[in-house]
């Protein structure tokens, strides 16, 4: 009989070292809240229930944080992390095996985990260590010649000689639900912050002959705690280093590792190539031979394969076709999809926009709430005239038109296949197929016309 | 009774390694000249006279450096530090403190020329000294046995012993007034080079039992001087850590540390969020909950409340409204003032342009000379002619307007409350509330156009 | 007499860690592919013949090499580096010098080459070897006492004392063509991987009494060999690094240096300042005095003296007239001439466009197939209509034409000296000098009308 796995998340905390209002487990890592890292981490490990303990702004973390499988467990004061846990254990069961996350230190990897929560049984309790080059200011792990672990040592109460000890507590361990029930009533708060520490049951378990398993982290990122900015902007910089190691070695060119933030997943083919500065969020998916030029933001997007993303363009909610050429300076919005062959080009804005196989609408041009055939060819400063103040309206056009500069298309309008519309005109009314519209004043040529005089 | 402090600002050499037609002092660090930095320096210190020795490109360097406080002293001929501060001296009082600083270490903090200040008096001299990791090529400070700075010796003079000592001269002193006055003439340029070194004064002082205190500097970034471009970026890039470390302490989450560039000042509100890349001139304030998206240029702006500025937006000269939303692709130029709540989106430029409260500028549209009222609503392509070629003029929109898109508006012109401009019309006179106004041709659509071959 | 130098390049292998469709010596570092590099290095030796052996992709590396003084080398089987080289041998005359490169180790710098190549004789062959920080996994230099060269042992082959000696083999050597014609058949494959290695010849000098002499290159980078895109990125930056060290020192400010990236030729004039993030491609000038902006992308381009490019701009293909002024937000794409003082201002693109000396495109234009004479004034919103679908068409503005704005050019059309085209025209017949043209609808102001209502 397996026991289940319980994960207790500690995340009431202030941080008043972060000087927000916001909660500090919501300040986000590459884009997701702290906390949101560490639930989804317990979802990889497939807990059987997530008690999340809040406090400080707890309103302001459950309305950030998706429903669903959370349990969440208020603390009202804040009397130190055994008392948190605490909270959260009535909820689990007494055959569970429990592991203790905290919302401020977000990158725990799942392996990790595994290995940390496979040591727990009914004689054994588990605690993550790691080595640090400096140790300052944590706990040091004793132990006996025989390298079982005896005791976590305060640096306030360590001598010389257990200062120079470099493995240290993470505060991160696994232990079967009934010896927390049975020890965490034991806790005092007999001590400076007058707080009860989650870390007294070591000793508890030293002096009940539970045995202490020790587990380590891959790196000390993964057990790094976040109290002020300067230590957050250190763990994304680390996140987004590790992004592209990953994106490397899966076989992706990027013109400088330092310059890429990845906020979300980005899923990439053979061959694709990212230039500098490229900001990904959301869901992105790259397919193969996708070039993405220098000053790129993209955000929930496919851009299929062959796509050539141009300099300082962004992509929001779309999808690219293949071989499609974007930009530079263009601008993707929401509903964008693009069909095969197509191009949108510089000083261009697109929206709830379906572009067919080989079209173009090159310069300084607005589509939205349209619809546009194949080989369309939309000339410089078009304007799909969508909104009438109140409502808004679509623009059909059909294959093969061609749309002369400086057009307005009045929405709702339709322009049939293979129809022409002359340069400057403003389009009101539907155009049949192969017609040309023109809408425009009569050119007059005034001669010796005096030109305005400096006032 | 207190001695009035003098600074003495070295900035007469020519800085033949930066290859430069400008002074070696007028180059910037963050966008201010260094001469200026050490000149903010010096008034921050609350200097009685703020004397500058100039020489190469001393024309240059006055013109480049705001009047007022700065006394000019011309340095005809570069005979070395020495002789330098000699051509000062005749404008220092006898009973001030002086200090010696140096237009080409731009980076000295005030607190620690405060620190050397105090120290000086008629029965000490006051060095300003440094830990090197390397320190190759600098004067090594030798002292007793009582600590006692005893002399400096030159790289080429020192013993291996001596060569191994980390401590040297910045060059940074402070004396009285007298004992310049009574040191200088005696220097003599009996050396290498033919020049007067300032840095004999020490072993007079030595001579004439004067004792010779000492400061350091917080960091050796402080008396770093620049002797080519490559110096210059390494101080750029330590400098901006710097902001970028101040602004984290501050509460600020910047999304790359290394990607941040204040040239000027930037005063933030809580919770305001910098994405990579960011570039701020001149004095910019971000208030509360402001978000900067990538790629932004900022300069001389205030961004108030909750207001978001998105991806490769460019700000100069403007007031952008609270909860406003700017970009991407925004640029708004000088005399642009946003009300609450307002929009100015992609491809959008305004200029000396004031727009009221929930008025929006969505796309595609130059807006200048121009003022707005509320929930104006200026569609895609819209342009305000402000230029006749000669005169400037200026267009209205009152409360409620909706402008077409692809419209021109004639300046001067003016439109009143809650009027319609119809979509591509060009506007000449003047519109009443509550009126539509149109000016464009009529469309004529002609069957069975035949399109143009090609030739 | 001197002896003919002949490189044989070694290009064969597959580099199946890159996880590419394309050969691995054609990815590209500072955007020219890696055998490329090796390539343009050989000619730089003045080499007699260049020999480059192909097998994986050799029609694609065939293809992407310009023609011309390449001798390429089919290895139909990889069995080898001595394999390899003896492909090309017959091509080789006898009394040729030889060096041996490798197509994925790019940065091999022609003056390392030119001193190994130096020592060559019928009595010694020469090796480039390097010290590494961390020789693992390389085969090291076993020196007897006289400090001559004995044998290269591979890491697998080495007692532990042998381990620590730092000193590697890089693969890279000069030979007479005599001893390779000698040495080559004389190579055996029993071996684990079974195959023919060239560095066996070092063991075969040795035991003729021919001299093994040495050469080091100046950095470990310029023999980093390329197995993985996260040594490719390592190499891009420090060659980009190296770059910018080379700008500064020669008088460039770069606001940071890391933030640079030059993929050809940046050739610059005196105190030119580079902003943040500049991306040059191909064959840049920069004149003296030029200011580069942010974010900006510039490939094959001369930018004339104290030419000013804005934030966000793009240029490809341009020329651009001393004094003037670009962006922010613009692009010039190829054709574009820009004479002195002239002015393209945010979201103006511009192709195939000859601009006369003071004229000006400030906003939101397309100027494409267009002559435009002195001091033209373009005003925003104006589009050349170049384009009829099938035929381009040209535009030509005469001295002193000043463009209203939102103006449609239907091209081909001409628009003579100082005459003035009113805002919201589409000019489609020739416009002579001094004449107003106007082509818009009259307007009518409608009172009381009833705006659309929600749906």
């Amino acid at each position: 009989m397996t026991h289940p796995l319980h994960v207790v998340i500690l995340a009431a905390g202030q941080g008043s070292r972060m000087k927000s209002r916001l909660p500090k487990v919501l300040h986000a890592v590459a884009g997701k809240p702290m906390l949101h890292h560490v639930i989804d981490t317990a979802r990889a490990l497939g807990a059987a229930g997530i008690h999340t303990v809040i406090g400080h702004g707890a309103d302001q973390v459950r309305e950030a944080t998706p429903a669903g499988d959370i349990r969440w467990v208020l603390q009202e004061e804040q009397l130190g992390t055994g008392h948190a846990v605490a909270q959260a254990l009535p909820n689990i069961p007494d055959d569970a095996r429990v592991l203790v996350l905290y919302g401020d230190v977000p990158l725990i990897d799942a392996d990790t985990l595994g290995h940390l929560a496979d040591q727990v049984s009914d004689a054994a309790i588990s605690l993550l260590t790691v080595e640090l080059e400096n140790p300052d200011g944590y706990g040091r792990i004793l132990r006996d010649h025989g390298g079982n672990v005896q005791a976590i040592v305060e640096q306030k109460d360590a001598s010389s000689e257990q200062l120079r000890i470099r493995e240290v507590n993470t505060g991160i361990m696994g232990l079967s639900a009934r010896h927390l029930k049975d020890w965490l009533p034991r806790l005092s708060n007999s001590n400076a912050q007058g707080e009860y520490y989650l870390t007294d049951v070591i000793a508890m378990a030293v002096d009940n002959d539970v045995a202490v398993r020790v587990a380590h982290p891959a790196t000390a990122y993964e057990v790094q705690g976040i109290n002020n900015r300067i230590q957050l902007a250190e763990l994304e910089r680390w996140y987004q280093a590790q992004q592209a190691q990953r994106l490397m070695t899966a076989g992706v060119t990027l013109l400088d590792p330092a310059r890429l933030d990845v906020r979300g997943t980005l899923e990439t083919g053979q061959d694709v190539v990212i230039d500098v500065n490229a900001v990904f969020e959301g869901r992105v998916v790259l397919e193969e031979g996708v070039h993405i030029g220098p000053n790129c933001f993209i955000r929930d997007a496919v851009i299929r394969s062959g796509a050539r993303i141009d300099a300082n363009t962004v992509i929001d909610g779309a999808d690219v076709g293949a071989g499609a050429q974007i930009g530079p300076f263009a601008r993707l919005r929401p509903g964008t999809e693009l069909a095969e062959g197509t191009k949108v080009g510089n000083f261009v804005e697109t929206k709830k926009a379906r572009v067919g196989q080989g079209s173009k609408i090159n310069h300084l041009s607005y589509v939205g709430d349209a619809i546009l055939g194949r080989n369309v060819n939309v000339g410089a400063g078009t304007i799909t005239c969508n909104y009438d103040g109140v409502n808004k309206h679509q623009t059909r056009l059909g294959d093969g038109v061609f749309v002369g500069s400086n057009t307005a298309l009045v929405a709702p309008v339709s322009v049939a296949d293979n129809a022409t519309i002359g340069a400057g005109s403003t389009i009101t009314r539907d155009v049949e197929a192969e017609e040309l519209a023109v809408a425009r004043g009569r050119q007059r040529n005034i001669q010796n016309w005096p030109r305005p005089q400096k006032k």
